[in-house]
């Protein structure tokens, strides 16, 4: 059995030690900082206290509809400062890893994204070429003359070497039909994020992993994931920031993204706050998703 | 290890003895009548000759976007002369099992439909409500008013009982969120059939197993199913067609739905073709999904 987690809530001699004992805090959002368009009691405080003692601050999102300049946006309609630099959301993250790390040989590199302008905005950034996505060519019922130009690939473009999938509000049949079809020809099959549900209005709707299923249930592929629990997220972002994994400390709601990614990452803590979807019951289970090395009640208990 | 399948092509004894085993063959059709839009030559004189020799008919499909009459106006543009009594497609097994076997009590036993018209046809001739399907009023994107109306229940029908998906050719964001939000709130949840692709064009595309499973993947739970190889399909057709299973043969190219869908039924026998997608080598396999009790290179090989 993992150790019991440390509480740390009202105890500042603890606390004192714990942020000592870091430099950088990844963190995750809703949940953390907020709850749909609630912000916490004091997130803005624990935020400038963090920063005056000298620590950086990631925050790390699976939303994938979101550019970072989007994020951003988010964070300042909810009153939190931030600079654009901190945020690290996962259609930035598939950027990065597809022009750092994938980085497939031209012509045969373009993307074919399903999602929305988030995405593009990122692939972007990082000069990649994309198909699909927002373009209203797509946002349509399929044709017989669909059926026939993608069995025969005379509707396909042949540079496309990436199948991107993320969250997309505006899925259809024929988009799913290009996509499976460039994974069966061969295009390397990567997902923003597999979060079966998203949360909205107290409740949840689909999420981006239950836009990409159908492509694994027809292709009878997994395709690498850029988002939390994903390490591959975890790569890119020490890729970005350079800094030592010991020395960073996770901090989220949900044991099974959050406090799993930062574990299953090496870094030196995690630690979750129980304002989100995780309970307590949860890491206390025999067959708990992860144990967190520390826990509050709340992120602002952190300013003691 | 199961024993080794008879081959009967060219052995008019083992023919004769064969036919005179059965009373009814159930037909899985694309694969083994024709293949797209190709009819195998021979196809109509050996369905002649069945009838001829006493045997009933029936043609059994995984196609849930056609009614019954659909089908049959498909299987005369093919040339095959067909009674539409004949026809057990998986959307009119579905509306059969939600009226006969599952009988829900009104008021709250409304079908929440994805889906196509044939689905609809059939429900409508066995008396059942239905709301979404090919209602424009589902055809559109999502809006802010949606998620909470969708999230409150204020924008949800009390009397949905049960959620019916199958291949929707206009499966989006809005019928997904409808779809989860009734299965969680207690609904039935069924599935015309689970096949992961749809052949067309010589290739394949996203089948009704492809729409259903981002349901699956939310909810975490899994439909009952009322296509091949389901024996809830099985069930429906003994019940409208009132035979001796000893007595009945499953025809089809299919190891792992239409053999398996025979076998599981305990039918007194099974025949594959070899037209279709399985080859001998599958059922010779280790692995093998099911093992035929006979095979024909071709189903024309039966009248001799």
């Amino acid at each position: 059995m993992a150790a019991s987690p440390k509480y740390l809530s009202g105890d500042s001699a603890a606390i004192r030690e714990f942020i000592d004992e870091f430099d950088i805090f990844l963190l995750d959002c809703d949940g953390v900082l907020w709850s749909g368009d609630h912000l916490f009691p004091g997130t803005v405080e624990t935020l400038e206290f963090l920063r005056s003692q000298g620590k950086k601050i990631v925050f790390v999102t699976n939303n994938s509809t979101k550019s970072r300049a989007d994020y951003q946006k988010k964070l300042t309609s909810m009153g939190i400062p931030s600079d654009v630099e901190e945020i690290f959301a996962s259609a930035y993250s598939s950027a990065i890893y597809i022009s750092r790390i994938l980085k497939l040989p031209g012509p045969k590199n373009k993307v074919f994204v399903m999602g929305e302008s988030g995405i593009e905005t990122e692939l972007k950034s990082e000069g990649i070429e994309f198909i699909g996505g927002t373009d209203p060519a797509y946002r349509r019922d399929i044709t017989p003359e669909d059926y026939t130009g993608i069995a025969d690939g005379s509707l396909l473009d042949d540079n496309v070497g990436v199948v991107l999938a993320g969250l997309d509000f505006h899925v259809n049949y024929l988009k799913l039909s290009h996509a499976y079809h460039y994974i069966k020809r061969g295009a390397v099959f990567l997902a923003t994020n597999l979060d079966s549900t998203l949360p909205n209005s107290h409740s949840f709707f689909p999420g981006a992993g239950s836009i990409v299923i159908p492509l694994i249930n027809m292709s009878k592929q997994q395709p690498t994931a850029l988002g939390k629990p994903s390490q591959a997220m975890m790569d890119s972002i020490e890729g970005k920031f350079q800094f030592d994994r010991k020395k960073a400390c996770m901090v989220g709601d949900r044991l099974d993204t959050d406090i799993k990614f930062g574990i299953e990452g090496k870094l030196g803590g995690t630690l979750a706050v129980l304002t989100g979807v995780s309970k307590k019951e949860q890491w206390e289970a025999e067959d708990a998703a992860a144990v967190p090395a520390y826990y509050v009640e709340k992120l602002s208990d952190l300013k003691g």
